[in-house]
C-alpha cells in the first residue's frame, strides 16, 4: 500500500531546511509527551491510540446496526453539532459521488444533518421532507443537554414516533453519548435504544474514529475497516520511536509554528475536488478550536481550487502577506472524462483535446502553487495518491497528530475550549434557564 | 416596505461615534466618485444605478426564457465561475427550501452547477446524473474561453445534443455573454441561442443583477422583480446626494475601514441561518477581490452560527484579537416551529416549552454577541425583517455600494483584479498552450 505524502519544497524561502531540524527535538517531545500524557490536556488523549485500540467486536457493532438503519430507512438524520457532525459529513462527502443524493433510486440512504443549528425554517423544512420518508436517527450527544442536538431531538422524535409507532421507533433510533450518565443515556436504557459509547478521554473534534463517526459512515456505504486501517498505519508511522524525518505530522507541526512566528497568521487548507470541502471544515474546527486560545492561533480558513481561484484568489495573490497554504493534492481521479474534440474550436480548447481533465486540474494546481509562492504565499503539498478510505484514515490521524504537537510547539492546551462556554452562559442567562437567575439579572441589566 | 437596519453600538468600544463621523466626509467623497466617474476602475461602474435602469422589456424577457427552461427541463446546469455563478447561487439558496431539492416532486428544476472547477469526478458524476434527467444549460461567459466553463459547456453541450437532439438542444441552452463579441458570442449566433448580454462596465462580483443572475434566479422560481425593488429602493437611498448618517453602506465601509486600522485584519460575516451560506461566500469573493491587492486588504472569513460556535466559535472567542464581525440577523423566519412538551424532560428543554425555536435562535445570537464582544470582538449588525426577495435585493446592493466606498477609502481600484491572472499565465504555459511557447520554456526550467 502507498501512502499520503509531504512536499515542503515550497516553504523553504520562507524557512529553511535548516530551521525546521533545529525543531525536530522540541517537535518529537511534544510527540512524545502526546503519549506520556504529561502535559496540559492529559485527560483527552485517548485518540492518540484510538485507531489500534478499536475492537473487530466494536468494528462488527457498528457494521450490524449500520445494515439494520440501512434496511429500514431511505433517510438517516444524523443529530450532533461540531465534532459530532464534521468528521462523519468530511469523510461521507469525499467519498461519495457529489451527485448521489439527488439521485431517485439509491443504493445508500440520504444522509441529513440537524441539531448542528438553530434555524426554526430548518427544523420545518427538515420535518416536511421527513414526512414523506422512512427515516431513523442517529443521536449524537455526551450529555444530551447541549441546546442544538437536543432540541432537535426533541422535536424528531416525535415525528418519528407519531409516524411508525413508539415501538419500530426504538429500532430506528440510535444514540451515541456518555456510557453510563447524563440524558441522553438514560433515555437510551428507558426506550431500549441501541447505543454506542463516546468514551470520556477523546473530544469531540477528534472523535471521527470512534462510533460518533463509524456509525454515520457506514450508514453511508464507507467501508470503515479500511479508513480505520489508514488511520492505523499513520498511527504506527508516527509513534513514539519515530524519527522527526519520517514523522509527517511532526514536520507539518514543526513548520506551520515557525511561519506563525514569521507572520504567517493565517493558514489556508487548499483543495481541488469540491468533495473535500467539509474535511476542510472537520480541519478548521480541529485546528481552530486546538490552537485559538490565550489570544493566539493561526487563523484556519479554507478554499476549494480552482472554484475560489475566483472569489479569493485576487487576495491570496495580492492581498497582505500574512498567509500560507496547505494543499491537499489527489493524484489519481477515480472516473474519467476526456476533453473532447470540436471541428469549430471557437472555446480554443482542442489543443487539450484527448487530455484527461484531470491532467488540466493538476496544471492548474502546479501552476497556482508557484504563482502564490512567487506572490510571497508559501505553500505545504500533500499528496493523496487516492480519494479512498485508506488514505482518508490516514490523512485524518495525520492532521490530528500534527494537531496536538502543533498545540504543544505553540505553549496552548489543545485539548480545551473553554471559550465556546461563553455564549452558551449569556444564551442561558437571557432565556430565563433555572439556575441561571444571577446571569439573567446581570444580563438583562446591560441590554 | 420596511428596510434593512443597521446596528453599530457593539462596535463603539473599538471605535468611538466621533471617530466614525470623522470619516463621513472621506466616505461620501468616495460614494461620489461611483458617480461621477473620476478614480480608478471607472469603466466598471455600471453595477451603481443597474437597478433602476433595468427595463421592464428585459425582466420580460428573462421572465419569458425562465419560463421556457422550466417548461422543458427538470435540471438547469448553471455554468460558471466566480461571480458567473455565485449571485446566483446565494439568492437561489437564500430563497429556496433547505431540503427542496431532496423532493422527488418539485414545483421548481434543479438548479447544479458546473464549469466552477475542474474537478474530473465531479464532471464524470454530473454527466451521470443528467443521463437521466431532462436538462439545460445556462453558459454564463464574456468571453466563452475561459478554461473551467468553457471546458464543461463543451462536455455538456455535446451530451445535451446526443440525448435530445441538435434543434432541441437549440430550445433549452441559454448564453449569456458579451453583447458582440468572443467565442461564446460567435456561437451563440451560430446556433441560434437565446441570448442576455453581459454588460462591458459590469464586473463579475458586481453582476448578480444583471442577466448573470437574474436568469438562472428567476429559473429557481423566485419574483426577480421584487429582489429588483429592494435594490432600487436602496440604490435610491444611497444616491450621491445622500447624507452620511442615512447612507448605511458608507457608514459600514468606513467602521470597516477604521477597524482595520486598528489591527482588525479579519472581517467574519456571521449568519444564523444555513440559506446564507453561499450568500457569504458571494460576499467572500465581493470584498476579497475587490480588496485584496496591493499587499493590502481586509481578509473576508464567513461562519454559520450556531454551527461554527462549535468550531470556530472558540478561536473568536480566545484566539488573536486581529477579528470583527458582521452579523447578519433576520428578524422574523418564514416558517414555525414551537419547542414541544416533554413529560420526563431529561434534556431539560422544558423551561422552552411553547417557546418558537427561533426564539432560541435570537438569544443565542444576542448571546454570541456580548460574549464576543467583552471577549474583544466588536460587532456590526445588519437586521433583515424577513428572508425574501425585497430585503435580499437590498441587502446585494448594501454590500456592492459599501464594496466601492470601502475600496475607495482603502486606496485601491475595488473593480480590477489583476492577481486572478498569475495562476492562470502558469497553467496555459504548463499546459503548452498555443502562444505561450515562452512561458512554457521559462517554467519548464523552474520545475
Amino acid at each position: 500500500m502507498d501512502s499520503i505524502k509531504m512536499n515542503i519544497r515550497q516553504v523553504l524561502g520562507s524557512v529553511s531546511e535548516e530551521e525546521i531540524l533545529k525543531q525536530a527535538g522540541n517537535a518529537m517531545a511534544c510527540n512524545k509527551a502526546l503519549y506520556e500524557k504529561n502535559r496540559p490536556g492529559n485527560d483527552f488523549l485517548g485518540w492518540v491510540t484510538l485507531p489500534s485500540s478499536v475492537s473487530e467486536k466494536e468494528i462488527c457493532e457498528i457494521e450490524d446496526t449500520a445494515a439494520n438503519l440501512r434496511s429500514r430507512c431511505d433517510v438517516v438524520v444524523v443529530i450532533g453539532i461540531g465534532g459530532s457532525y464534521l468528521g462523519a459529513k468530511a469523510v461521507i462527502d469525499a467519498l461519495s459521488s457529489s451527485f448521489d443524493w439527488l439521485q431517485e433510486k439509491r443504493e445508500n440512504p440520504v444522509v441529513v444533518y440537524a441539531g448542528n443549528n438553530i434555524g426554526e425554517d430548518y427544523l420545518y423544512e427538515l420535518s416536511g421532507y421527513l414526512n414523506k420518508k422512512n427515516f431513523g436517527i442517529i443521536n449524537i450527544s455526551k450529555s444530551g443537554t447541549t441546546t442544538e442536538p437536543a432540541l432537535a431531538f426533541r422535536i424528531l422524535k416525535e415525528q418519528l414516533e407519531k409516524a411508525v409507532g413508539k415501538e419500530e421507533a426504538r429500532n430506528r433510533i440510535v444514540a451515541i453519548t456518555d456510557a453510563s450518565k447524563g440524558a441522553l443515556r438514560t433515555l437510551a436504557v428507558q426506550e431500549g435504544y441501541k447505543t454506542f459509547v463516546i468514551p470520556d478521554d477523546v473530544g469531540g473534534r477528534y472523535s471521527v474514529l470512534t462510533p460518533v463517526g463509524l456509525l454515520p459512515i457506514a450508514v453511508a456505504g464507507i467501508n470503515i475497516r479500511r479508513l480505520l486501517q489508514g488511520a492505523i498505519d499513520m498511527e504506527n508511522a508516527t509513534g513514539v520511536n519515530s524519527s522527526f524525518e519520517y514523522n509527517l505530522p511532526a514536520i507539518y507541526a514543526a513548520i506551520r509554528n515557525e511561519l506563525y512566528k514569521r507572520g504567517k497568521k493565517i493558514e489556508i487548507l487548499v483543495n481541488y475536488h469540491p468533495k473535500l470541502h467539509y474535511f476542510a471544515e472537520w480541519w478548521k474546527q480541529l485546528y481552530g478550536e486546538s490552537e485559538g486560545k490565550d489570544l493566539k492561533g493561526i487563523f484556519p480558513a479554507a478554499v476549494d481550487f480552482t472554484t475560489d481561484l475566483h472569489s479569493m484568489g485576487q487576495w491570496i495573490q495580492e492581498g497582505e502577506r500574512s498567509i500560507f497554504e496547505t494543499v491537499i493534492s489527489i493524484q489519481t481521479p477515480r472516473e474519467k472524462v476526456v476533453v473532447p474534440h470540436d471541428d469549430a474550436n471557437l472555446d480554443g480548447l482542442n489543443f487539450l483535446e484527448g487530455k484527461r481533465v484531470d491532467e488540466v486540474n493538476k496544471m492548474a494546481e502546479l501552476g497556482t502553487r508557484i504563482a502564490h509562492v512567487d506572490g510571497g504565499v508559501p505553500n505545504i503539498l500533500i499528496e493523496i495518491p487516492e480519494l479512498n478510505e485508506y488514505y482518508i484514515g490516514e490523512l485524518i490521524y495525520f492532521f490530528e497528530k500534527a494537531c496536538g504537537i502543533s498545540g504543544y510547539i505553540l505553549g496552548v492546551n489543545p485539548f480545551n475550549q473553554p471559550g465556546v462556554e461563553a455564549y452558551k452562559k449569556n444564551m442561558f442567562a437571557l432565556l430565563e434557564k433555572p439556575g441561571y437567575e444571577k446571569e439573567t439579572e446581570a444580563i438583562k441589566k446591560r441590554l
